[in-house]
């Protein structure tokens, strides 16, 4: 395995072998730019959904005698976790977008395929868990006398529940493609994959 | 980005290359075979927590009017998911054992790793759902009566329930693992990464 070689925020130095055609730094570049554009529109979809299923959870019926959303440990933990993907998502998305007009990483090249990978693994699994729990407890409540009183609150955090499901799968998406930038990092020194 | 060149059930081909030598076969099959224990240990504690986690929720105190974990859908799925993992987890070690003693894959070396990669990408997955839905199930009982009339079924499954976030975390470093050899492959031909 050869080892890493970070280039400072990863900007492609053309100096640095004379044997290296200029072919490498137009292909390999415009290659890259349409992946990073990839993982552009992956994380809008993700900020997209954890951002409705925030806003769904918060938003549940506050008529008479509802019971709302903070009443609920695994709820809060919901709303917690959509939104910190979806502050998340907000970032790195402008990362995503200075990373793909000035041709050259936020942080340093090195840094910031460790931390794309590790955060967006990190968050994936926090999602799914808090998805799943929040399903386990909806199922618990339609079991429950709650669903029958208030019908509209159930509705409503399926619907938040759903969403964060749909953000997690677009996360998952990007952290497969994160995971293979960061890969090509540790074989090639380079987040550049030709 | 080169194109794979699958080698009929991942023997190294010595003769692919005149140019590719001996020194090839001995240090990239020795790293390689060290990763592949490394794999292969990996799995092997996923295997006995998800087994353990399995046996501990199945044997559930049956005293009196004791609840049993079939009562309870999301219990059902942690026993289910768990049973999963363990199956597949003795199969795969098969599979590592095969290739380490045999210095071949079972599959051909092409479907091997994305089998691999695959599978332990949704296990974790769906390992990471049920456990998270068994921890909201077990904090839902814990405010109702269920845990002050039989507080042994209670321990039992939150033993139950923290052996499955074990596994979970060994079959997560795992897939980080076969994720690596994929890409490997997807970039060399071949999951011999020197």
């Amino acid at each position: 395995m050869r080892s890493p070689q970070p280039l400072h925020n990863g900007v492609a130095d053309n100096n640095r072998s004379p044997s290296a055609p200029r072919f490498h730094s137009t292909v390999a570049e415009h290659k890259l730019r349409r992946f990073n554009s990839l993982i552009l529109v992956f994380r809008l979809t993700s900020f997209s959904f954890s951002l409705a299923s925030s806003i769904f959870m918060l938003a549940t019926s506050r008529t008479g005698d509802s019971p709302r959303w903070y009443h609920f440990d695994t709820f809060r933990f919901v709303v917690a976790s959509n939104a910190i993907v979806a502050t998340y998502s907000l970032f790195e998305m402008s990362a995503s977008v200075w990373e793909i007009s000035r041709g050259a990483t936020l942080f340093p090249e090195v840094l910031q395929v460790w931390f794309d990978f590790g955060h967006d693994q990190i968050f994936a699994y926090l999602l799914l868990s808090a998805s799943a729990a929040g399903t386990s407890m909806a199922r618990t409540l339609k079991d429950m006398d709650t669903c029958t009183v208030s019908n509209s609150f159930c509705v409503q955090t399926d619907i938040a529940i759903a969403l964060g499901y749909a953000s997690f799968l677009f996360l998952g998406f990007t952290s497969l493609l994160s995971g293979f930038r960061l890969v090509c990092f540790i074989l090639n020194g380079s987040r550049f994959h030709l």
